[in-house]
């Protein structure tokens, strides 16, 4: 059962992952097995760019898609994020479900700043901003579930920042931006 | 974009996860951060039995739904097998996304028989039969992303059992079956 808020997206603004070039192609083999590698590397998946948008701000931050077919109604991605590095502090109506498989940091969501382990669980409520950062000096790798269909991330105005700010806990949180 | 296998399902056989008891109540708060506890067992997730469905033959294995909510159109949940122990030979139209999380074992995947290494991806077509077992002396833990929407699994049949055991490395993986 949906909430009344999904159904609320303009049509425009979902994007199916079909239209990605992530998929698999139509009528494609599925590979039963891909094998781990060193460094949170796996076989058959691509290390990608995070983002495409130049207007969001992130830093070191790589993207790989470990399960995104058309019969799964989620994908399943792995972000890593280098020592010092943040992914974009956005938000948007579907949900992030986290889980940390690689070191430690820490993330903003809503108005909750978290540190973070391995193996700990985030979830991201809709329209709900959030970031992850790698502020321990070592990598913070995590999975991250989401709706194949999905709307596009919104990023903060200048006044949903200031807004953001006032809380010092949040200002600390995002003080290494540049 | 759905195969047209897909929606020639039966409606009966469709479960809805809002009829299982892992859902958050409509309307209930999500829980931002939940930590990661010893031995691979997290704040605020239940650890449950398997399978309710006595007909299944499975041995020493255990499930905690880690994300399953109204606005997620997938779940992700955690199998741990202990040593010695295996999954239901099984399958069904939905896919399973697997990643391991925890020790070694060995798949079973339509006619593939794979050794398993922590972090090595899965993926279970639909209508594939499939097991997983803690083989090597260890535990066998691995996240599975699934449709929340989703059919039952099917059990194999005697004739079933009789074909997959033609193949010799199939018989083996197999072999320990009470």
């Amino acid at each position: 059962m949906k909430s009344g808020v999904m159904v609320m997206i303009e049509a425009e603004t979902i994007v199916s992952s079909s239209n990605e070039s992530e998929m698999p192609a139509p009528g494609g083999e599925r590979s039963v097995h891909r094998g781990a590698r060193a460094d949170y590397r796996w076989n058959g998946v691509e290390l990608k760019p995070y983002k495409e948008d130049d207007r969001a701000l992130f830093k070191s931050i790589t993207r790989q898609v470990l399960f995104s077919d058309p019969e799964l109604d989620g994908e399943l991605r792995y972000f890593e994020v280098a020592p010092g590095g943040f992914s974009t502090l956005e938000r948007h109506e579907h949900m992030h479900a986290v889980l940390v498989l690689r070191g430690r940091g820490d993330c903003l969501v809503g108005t909750q700043v978290k540190a973070l382990e391995t193996r700990d669980l985030v979830t991201v409520p809709p329209l709900t901003w959030h970031q992850f950062r790698a502020s321990k000096g070592e990598p913070l790798g995590f999975l991250c579930m989401v709706n194949a269909r999905r709307d596009k991330p919104q990023l903060p105005s200048a006044a949903d920042l200031a807004q953001l700010k006032t809380d010092p806990i949040i200002a600390a949180f995002l003080s290494a931006d540049p």
